[in-house]
């Protein structure tokens, strides 16, 4: 990819300032939607903590409006899912005829969102492995991972769609390309749904808590077995051997708060119809038998409902 | 029953000082075990709100300990099932060859518990059928309903069984015998279960809020039929009816908190092994399908694992 091509970061939380990052500090045009961290931003850069060390982008080209950005041919957006409805206006001033857009956002009906506002060609969807928090006014905390699985939402990969993994690669971003961006959805669903899920719902607890306590490991076991099933009658047929891999990759977290926690613990919006509601859904009209993720989401939903 | 019988009263929470203060009330030789009350019950005595008006016993036979009131015809148990293992010594002062033990406490496993210790020819149950809350030391407040169901733990009812029936119908509570008194308790569960167990598990909310909510109300029924199947199971058959009964029954409730949600918001410690472990353990031993109860028992223990 062309480093004079233009990208634009809609949503800079920690997903949206780590990987946005990452390409400009890389060399890239990116340019910043921000609103909150604007201020700072502008004045002091972007951090971004690493194990390796930090890396400090000091000029950030950063935005209180997409109409001062203006159009561009990439927009990565990492908006919550809980604000899709303001893409209706966010994204337009972006567009010319042949924009990309590429959600880097948690769970499902994202890209179908984007297809049936801008056309569904352009659509593009990215799978984010990562553990991060944003721990102050442009400071991005990396935890671990960082893998990106980028496709397209109609069909199969495209030159465009090796050309941004490439692009991600020279940023040092562990990305690669992926044949069915749905099966990949539903794959870090497998981890989203307990864990996300049953650290609200046992009481703010981090993912080591859930590891430790036989009951909620196993329930957890039995979340993963339900999404498993659910994805395998849509079409996207998971190994088992997956439930284990992921419980062992989430004893390397420690004391982790999934993304829902945080949001959850700091009275945000929590992204329960990405994450739960959608899946369930989409589970139920297959005939998969989700018991347990019906139920999480009947309680999460009530224990978010006053979340702004 | 006669009124010279001496009566001890051990856990003078809601449920103890509301029927022991009927019993006083109606001049029966009530003899109570208190503890943060005791002080206050002393000065001014008890008193008991209904819809009816106030019943103020002025001069309550209250005590620190079972010693200082010694043997009796008669006791009363209605302490927090969590505290269970203190019974072992607060019971033994009590006791002379005929005493008989009758427990109100919540949930399952309570009468087995008492048997043996003490021996299972003493021990009776009472189902509380109620809505009650100490809003003050001494001040019982009383919400609606009352209804108890009385029987032995060892066979049919007896001569003692009626009697006990006759004393708190002469106490103006609305008393009577139980062929059945596991049954009962299943019946009771029906309840408890889905709203003492939602009420924290959906984020402290009181039972018009589940009842408005159309998945928590969905998830209702469903745990009430999973309670009413493991009970078939277990050879206590409930009619299905009883699911709309229960309901219908709550509704007229209004805001109103159950049990474990005052204690769980007052950071007390809750009764989850007897409410919900023990009749998971019986119900998966009886091979039951009780996946919603599973999971809200592991959410629960966990929620409340840092209460006293």
């Amino acid at each position: 990819m062309e480093k004079n091509l233009k990208i634009a970061v809609v949503g800079s939380g920690a997903i949206g300032s780590y990987y946005g990052g990452k390409l400009a500090a890389a060399g890239y045009d990116v340019h910043f939607l921000m609103r909150s961290d604007l201020a700072v931003v502008k004045n002091v850069g972007l951090k971004l903590r690493e194990a390796t060390g930090e890396t400090v982008i000091p000029k950030v080209a950063a935005y209180a409006s997409t109409q001062e950005i203006g159009s561009c041919d990439l927009v990565l957006i990492a908006l919550k899912t809980t604000s899709n409805e303001v893409l209706k206006t966010l994204i337009p001033p972006l567009l010319k005829s042949n924009t990309t857009l590429i959600t880097f956002q948690n769970g499902l009906g994202n890209e179908a969102f984007l297809a049936d506002l801008f056309g569904k060609e352009r659509v593009m969807g990215g799978l984010c492995f990562v553990c991060l928090n944003r721990v102050a006014p442009g400071v991005i905390e990396h935890y671990g991972h960082g893998a990106l699985a980028i496709g397209e939402f109609c069909g199969e990969p495209k030159a465009r769609t090796d050309a941004l993994v490439a692009a991600f690669k020279e940023a040092r971003i562990d990305a690669r390309t992926t044949q069915s961006l749905e099966r990949e959805r539903w794959r870090k669903l497998v981890w989203n749904v307990p864990f996300n899920g049953l650290s609200m719902a046992a009481g703010n607890v981090t993912v080591d808590l859930i590891l430790t306590d036989p009951g909620l490991l196993q329930l957890t076991r039995q979340l993963m077995e339900e999404t498993i099933e659910a994805a395998a009658r849509l079409g996207y047929p998971l190994p088992p051997e997956l439930i284990d891999q992921q419980i062992e990759r989430t004893w390397s977290m420690g004391a982790y708060k999934p993304s829902s926690l945080i949001d959850f613990i700091e009275g945000r919006a929590v992204e329960v119809e990405s994450i739960w509601g959608e899946p369930l859904r989409q589970a139920k009209n297959a005939g998969a038998s989700v018991v347990r993720l019906e139920m999480l989401y009947v309680l999460l939903k009530k224990l978010t409902a006053h979340h702004p």
